[in-house]
């Protein structure tokens, strides 16, 4: 009996499929990793096959240290450096460390859906926060944390994405940014930030991240090698306190593990030491860039009155708005008729929204492809919209 | 400054350190995962950098349906196998999906010590059950069953290393096998077999685990390549009921990350498949069996009157009943004035007992290393009995 497809996205033939927010393997490192795990081998010999330290790889800890400093202008101390095996299972360990059932749970609504599994599995009791063009809606964020307190409760995190955001690839303001600092100092909640998306920027510097802008214990940021590498490699790292990142270190998982996946962990630290890392962002950075502006292109051409999106800065994410009244549920089927996919906007927002809106990633697709898929995507759009209205 | 050591083991020199369960690094398979890496990027190409199936890596979860199948004689489903990220891992994460903290978990005393730290992590209610020199003690297993019951509770898991326990060394008879499935069917708990030492039998064939002998659904058999083939991989697989398997497939973690280390995973699955894993295991026991009788012959010589223990079949630990009265947590501080370490039984028992045993891997060091440990052990020993006796 042949084995079942080995990677989670099964392509379709003949599809255009936006709904996969994964990379084109045609990016994927392939000979830099061959070169690096000859290296690695090289350099640690058995080292990097043995328990690895419990707080990270140390070698790829120091390398992030130097690239926190030199890409974003701040100092983190190598004690406030945690490796991870990438942001799904950091926000898993942050939900077993630090969180326990039936907590409140702050979330962007629309969001990355896959992250809230996590969160649910931990059983966090769930709080949508609407997001607009300028990110989370600290008026919103306010108002939610007015209600808990009449209710007698307290949040305990807030999960948000607040650069280049999935999926509305919108960046978090400034002022915003500092509010947000400033409530979960004054309230008590722990800032939970997913900034994987910050390597792939496409004009300017991405914004200051909500760890460079907080005191420390109050934001966890966890970065991540899934976007800007590979993410077969599970691999990540977080910024917290010197004592949040000791309750890693010292948890039961990492005491007795060792180092979350170091092998592989030791192989990416080579492989990022060697400047292989630098020459691969640039690359990809090159190549979302010439997507990003061609699905933007083909939208403007292809998509019918009424429709609108705002050019991401970064990531992976164009997030569309449907003429009032369109569906995008009824969309996806008309598209799924014409061979082309995305995920509906209801599928990432918990909060009864999202109805009106879909998600497209251009990370997967060639240029002629997105042009293509947005033509198919145009079609469907219009097909629905003369049976709604 | 200088990096901290980036393996979680560090060695003082002069020392026999009997304390680290932790294999030989001169026998960890660095060459063979250098063409490993090769190989699977021939085979698998970018698909090994991709997001995994949640299931796991399928080229290695059929590697081991068919070891399973090759060595223990049963027949698993590949919908039986789940990847894991290593037996901590594993624990972790059916803590996280299959318990509530609260719930109580039944736990040999003593036990790997280590594997506690990630139930407490998840705030399990811990009971201890005796092990004597057939393993699990299955009367007072029994009798926590009832008092559990007496106090209205129920036990939610056991979690038990039945085959080459640590840190005894022993198997768990036959009988007793049976009888804790049984327990576990009728009373509705969950076994979370630990079989972590399986592939290093030194002289049988090993006992059968708790997982052929039940019906499926009432033990999860947790496997790695940790002692196998090298712990830093952070690689394991669960056997479990197809339903068991479809939560960790289907849980958040695995939705958005995939499977769990999906690069080392592939890169495993070309060693296995190469027959490396085969030759690697077969040095692995040569080089452990002897180092087995070497400590065993050496304690033979070298430990007072009133010293006794088991030699083990499997894994890497000889436990060690000290003379009555003596305390090994003197012993140790005697010891640790001679340079020779172990683990003292108090630190791996949960119900205030151990206080006369203690711990020694033999994996670490070479036979003259273990003969000039049990040397040292010997005087360390009979210092504190004079003293204490």
């Amino acid at each position: 009996m042949p084995l079942p497809p080995p990677t989670q996205m099964v392509l379709r033939d003949g599809y255009c499929e936006f709904d996969f927010g994964q990379p084109d393997p045609d990016l994927l490192p392939t000979s830099e990793l061959r070169q690096a795990a000859a290296a690695a081998l090289d350099t640690f010999g058995p080292d990097m096959l043995a328990y690895g330290a419990p707080e990270g790889a140390w070698p790829l800890l120091a390398w992030i240290q130097e690239r926190v400093h030199q890409r974003e202008g701040i100092a983190v101390g190598l004690d406030e450096c945690v490796g991870t095996a990438g942001n799904s299972d950091a926000i898993d360990q942050v939900c077993t460390l630090f969180t326990q059932p039936g907590d409140v749970a702050l979330v962007e609504s629309p969001t990355y859906h896959l992250g809230l599994k996590i969160l649910r599995d931990h059983r966090l009791d769930l709080r949508a926060v609407p997001v607009d063009a300028d990110g989370l809606r600290v008026d919103a964020l306010e108002d939610t944390l007015l209600q808990l307190e009449r209710e007698g409760r307290k949040a305990r995190l807030l999960y948000t994405i607040p650069t280049f955001h999935n999926p509305t690839g919108v960046n978090l303001a400034m002022d915003r940014r500092r509010a947000v600092v400033d409530l979960a100092a004054r309230h008590g909640f722990l800032v939970l930030e997913d900034d994987v998306y910050r390597e792939l920027s496409y004009d300017d510097v991405p914004p200051p991240s909500l760890f460079s802008l907080a005191p420390r214990g109050t934001v966890m940021r966890m970065g991540s090698f899934a976007k800007a590498l590979a993410p077969g490699l599970r691999l990540g790292w977080l910024n917290c306190s010197a004592e949040q990142a000791r309750r890693f270190a010292d948890g039961g998982l990492r005491d007795s593990g060792g180092a979350p996946n170091f092998t592989a962990a030791m192989m990416v630290a080579s492989l990022c030491r060697s400047g292989d890392f630098d020459t691969h962002v640039a690359r990809l950075r090159a190549a979302y860039r010439e997507r990003r502006e061609a699905l933007a292109a083909a939208l403007t051409r292809h998509l019918p009155d009424g429709c609108a999106f705002i050019t991401p800065g970064g990531g992976y994410f164009i997030w569309v708005t449907l003429p009032a009244g369109v569906d995008a549920d009824a969309v996806l089927r008309s598209a799924e008729a014409r061979r082309v996919t995305f995920i509906p906007g209801s599928r990432v927002c918990i909060d009864g929204g999202g109805d009106n809106f879909l998600r497209l990633a251009f990370s997967l697709m060639k240029p002629d492809q997105l042009e293509e898929g947005a033509r198919r995507l145009g079609t469907a759009i219009a097909d629905v919209a003369v049976t709604q209205l």
